[in-house]
């Protein structure tokens, strides 16, 4: 019996804001695994930022992705038939799986867990992507030193949430952005962030004065746009300022909105420093055992915000700009 | 006999491009220097872009000047009367003497220098400020490598010219950018470097493509805006963006324009990094060594650009901001 394999293809690349209507519908059967590949059953489906680059034309840190092809998205999933020893029918596989319910896969493209050592949505935030990313971006372009004052915005996403628990386990003193009360009480009580501000409740640059009266050593920015300006406005000598996104900004029809305050650069000795997680791909066990040794004592926690059911994910996709969800956003393929 | 000091003081703070209207003239009785101080004859005053921000309220790296005071700016000048031993009438020093004729200043606020060595504008030029700015800005942020392609804008400036030729000296390939076919045509041809393109001639993001069709390892800005922008889209990866001033920004009256193109830093691994030269003052010797010799092995060349008398001091200043200078701007203050 041949299988049918559901997917969601880009049909059309986003003027501004992204749109169901970006994608297009398919299903196609499945073709079975060649020489070194295997068939894997997507269960849940990673849904981040960088997607909606991944939908522009033009160079990037990875080539766009193809008009009329699946969209690119990392994912979890159950392997169903393979052609390589090195994996078996139910092994767990993380990868970029696309965004489809099946799909036959390079084996050397995946990479085996443990489904007993945590839920399959932690494999995509603290022990995925988002993990390595705070944990890299964080630590290496960052430096945190004891004592700093560390600021993070999207402070209760996927990335954020982990970047303000490493600073804090490293002795910063930490101050997280997020949009609305929830979130903040959430980095706040849950987290333990020192402060978070939330960026929607009136006089951000009041509340960075007061939060950060003695002025920022690092700044870790998932937003852009205005923040990032105010936060500019405060950095102490020597800061550094860790370029990781600018969600703000993905959705612009014209350019983005580049740091009019950039100058302060200049003034503070600063610096603002981009990196791409997959440059440390070498490093990803240290990472992995430093997050999972944490969350183990109990002095690391992540929040994923799980939406459920393959048909929802352009709607899903859209929470991330509207900042509707509440941690490391996933989508549930199939629902069990 | 009193002697009667011309100054040009802060009469106001300007709204966007700097005016005469300003300043304003005065004209004061010199007072006999008191214990520890020297009275100095100003002989050159050197006019920088930086000067434009001392006139803003706020905070930056140093104080502004304030309204009323004189204006301040660096200069050389010649000792009349000395109550420290360490000075004596007729020797030539260098020192923030302000835009006045005569100056009382404590004599360990000046630096003794010898007139027999180079021109008196030199030392406002190569061996002063703008040395010292384009040498650590150079070697200590961007850290350029042999082979590297090194960007410099205001390429025909004061410091501009310094970067390209001591990039030259340490085996990069120079690509600067300056405003008319002049100045281009000195930079290629005077000063070595491998291109340089006129930003006023026409597509200037074609040119940076043709020019540095590999993409670029250090760009040292000194004027901001656009030229900035247009830059950032041709970083390699790794590339180090030196700030050293924005002097296409300084006389906006609204906010700064922010760098759109910022996210290149992430896409390329690039780091945008600001200094200010005051800080490398314990490594000045070391400095003024390197660009005295390579001057004295003809390996480095500089030009000054004088305006004579004193009283043109508010158009001179002016002529920065239109790029009417070509090389370092000085005001003769009494011509002989």
């Amino acid at each position: 019996m041949t299988k049918m394999n559901r997917q969601f293809r880009l049909a059309k690349r986003p003027a501004g804001m992204v749109s169901a209507s970006d994608f297009s519908r398919a299903e196609s059967p499945v073709e079975a695994p060649g020489d070194g590949e295997a068939l894997v059953q997507t269960r849940f489906l990673s849904l981040d930022p960088a997607m909606r680059g991944w939908m522009n034309e033009g160079k990037s840190y990875v080539p766009p992705v193809g008009i009329g092809e699946v969209m690119r998205a990392g994912g979890i999933g159950e392997v169903l038939e393979s052609s390589d020893a090195a994996l078996q029918p139910g092994d767990t596989v993380v990868g970029m799986l696309g965004v489809q319910t099946l799909g036959t896969h390079k084996s050397n493209s995946l990479r085996k867990v443990d489904p007993a050592l945590a839920t399959l949505p932690k494999y995509l935030g603290v022990l995925g992507m988002p993990g390595m990313t705070a944990y890299f971006g964080l630590l290496d372009v960052g430096q945190p030193k004891a004592g700093d004052t560390v600021v993070v915005s999207g402070a209760a996403g996927a990335v954020g949430q982990l970047v303000g628990q490493i600073a804090k386990l490293k002795g910063c003193r930490v101050v997280g952005i997020a949009g609305g009360a929830k979130k903040c009480e959430f980095a706040r009580k849950e987290l333990g962030f020192d402060e978070c501000l939330d960026h929607r409740a009136g006089d951000l640059r009041a509340e960075l004065k007061r939060a950060c009266p003695d002025g920022i050593d690092v700044y870790f920015d998932n937003v852009g746009g205005e923040i990032l300006d105010l936060v500019l406005a405060r950095l102490k000598m020597k800061a550094r300022v860790v370029i990781c996104g600018a969600i703000s900004q993905y959705n612009n029809a014209g350019p983005m909105k580049g740091p009019a305050n950039y100058m302060s650069l200049l003034v503070n000795r600063a610096r603002m420093e981009g990196f791409v997680v997959f440059d440390y791909a070498k490093r990803y066990g240290e990472a992995v055992h430093d997050l999972a040794q944490w969350m183990k004592d109990g002095k690391l926690q992540s929040r994923e915000h799980v939406v459920s059911g393959f048909d929802r994910f352009p709607e899903a996709l859209l929470m991330l700009f509207s900042g509707a969800n509440h941690g490391k956003l996933v989508l549930d393929v199939e629902p069990q």
